[in-house]
């Protein structure tokens, strides 16, 4: 058998594989390696004095909950700062939306259920701080 | 041809692309996938007035270089603030390290190429900001 024959035997799998990733729970290639179609939404909250762990648990359950609501958001990562560096300006929670592009964050930030979300979240909050970028490796 | 045969068929190109992606420089399933073994640590600067674009450029690039010199990194995103919110507080840029756990966090910080990035990047540094998070999606 010629080399490229074993080429094409070689290449056709990988192709193959290439269709059924997405129903086999695989990340597809061009998902995974992003850096277009990225666009990363990062917001910080400062708790009010008295908002209890409960609290705060209910409310990063609802923020990660808005993924099910609005269909630009690609993911979102949510979790209490553990930082050893004494840097986060009394910031003790992290939040990561991820969208397609700024089109996508355009479309959330009014969209009826992040307004609702917003609602909910304002009498616990001190200060939210919110910055967006287009990740660069 | 039976059933089980062309599953097996089916079965083999997707077994062989699991081997082959790495080296196709395709994300492997595992890689993608995680939620364990993901720890972010997400940084921001606001810089001193007078700092030029090419500075922070500059900055830019030696932060996203550290990868290449400190093997605890996964990955390092970065990128100028981009909201429209206007609740940036003066934090203009943002990174995102992506350690596979705290203990990488505890490896990078007191690491050689951190602290001579740390040293470079003082100098034009009015405040940083910094928390770490197991993300929870």
């Amino acid at each position: 058998m010629s080399i490229s024959r074993w080429t094409m035997l070689l290449a056709a799998p990988a192709l193959l594989a290439g269709c059924v990733s997405i129903k086999g729970n695989v990340v597809a290639p061009e998902m995974a390696k992003d850096e277009s179609g990225v666009y990363r939404h990062v917001v910080l909250f400062k708790y009010k004095e008295g908002t209890t762990p409960e609290q705060v648990l209910a409310i990063e359950k609802a923020f990660l909950d808005l993924k099910n609501g609005i269909d630009v958001i690609k993911t979102i990562e949510a979790g209490p700062n553990s930082s050893t560096e004494n840097l986060n300006k009394g910031f003790t929670n992290c939040f990561i939306v991820t969208f397609a592009d700024p089109a996508g964050r355009d479309a959330y930030l009014p969209h009826p259920e992040h307004k609702k979300f917003v609602e909910f979240v304002g009498p616990y909050l001190e200060e939210a701080l919110v910055v967006d970028f287009v990740p660069r490796r």
